[in-house]
């Protein structure tokens, strides 16, 4: 009966594997550090086959990468205020939040490590910032509409997103919302005509 | 006769073992990557004794940090041109060479993966910040014994250094000579008066 209700679920089951392996990741970075298991590690804390692990995600890199990017699009969710100067000290409060804690500053070196991690780390890693930004690209792209003039995406990266990450990276944390609105001002400052 | 006069230059044998051991561990690092060598495997590739090692810089990851501040002290100097804004253009052209290149990457992944390798790999990290940091500070200090209005040095980290290191660690290189200068334009610009 339990079965029956789960098979008239669609993806029902694929989403209980998508979350229990998932999970197994996290539980596995926290305890060893990326580069430290296998796929068959993450399959067999999940409970399933090491082939459901690898027809759904193909590599351990394009695995790691889906647990990174879904982590972020819900820990640091690009807002839509209504006004590009809320949308930046929302995103980039947010993004201190994250970098200081254990899991975003763990996503952040994941990127990092994936670069020498082969041709398929690359191509994760390069999935990932692609995503991450298409996601500030339509929030840029909102303010335009709105006549709003906004910065680069890369000037985001540079002045906003970059600042935090090397400061969480070199230990020189925690981030306050007073770093995150400074940055924000400058960011806003360069736009000024000169 | 060979060994008596390498007897009698003070620091010679001593000099020799230091190259040996840099150049081991600079060898490693481009064949392995860091993490994946132990003070033995350094030693025999140097040809000296684990225990010279271990006597002269106690940890691997101070070995490491030696390596990491000797070749950036040598790659990218701190520059004293007599002028803050050509000192700052100077020293950002350097880097982006710098970490444009293999070994300069190489060396900003070492410095954020010890901060994963316990307390010694986080005290040879600080060393090593506290090391470039007291370089930049004095930069700024001459321009201030000048009469110029220098920025903090954080905001060289946070306008000019992290930028082009997230660039290069997110490979999104090489940095070009003009980004070096327009990062460099952007914090003086933050000098000025608002």
């Amino acid at each position: 009966m339990a079965e029956q209700q789960r098979a008239r679920r669609p993806g029902g089951r694929s989403a209980r594997v998508r979350a229990a392996v998932h999970q197994a990741v996290t539980d596995l970075v926290a305890e060893r550090g990326y580069g430290s298991f296998t796929v068959g590690d993450v399959a067999a804390r999940a409970g399933v086959a090491d082939t459901s692990v690898y027809r759904r995600w193909g590599t351990l890199e394009a695995l790691l990468m889906d647990v990174a990017i879904t982590r972020l699009t819900t820990a640091s969710p690009v807002p839509d205020t209504g006004s590009l100067e809320q949308d930046l000290r929302v995103y980039a409060a947010g993004v201190a939040r994250d970098v200081n804690g254990p899991d975003g500053l763990a996503a952040l070196r994941l990127v990092i490590s994936l670069s020498t991690a082969g041709p398929d780390g690359v191509q994760a890693r390069d999935a990932f910032l692609a995503e991450r930004g298409r996601q500030l690209q339509a929030m840029l792209d909102r303010a335009r509409e709105r006549g709003e003039q906004p910065p680069e995406g890369l000037d985001i990266l540079d002045h906003i997103l970059a600042p935090m990450y090397i400061r969480s990276l070199f230990g020189m944390g925690p981030l306050t919302a007073a770093d995150a609105d400074t940055l924000v001002d400058r960011l806003l400052a360069l736009r000024a005509p000169s």
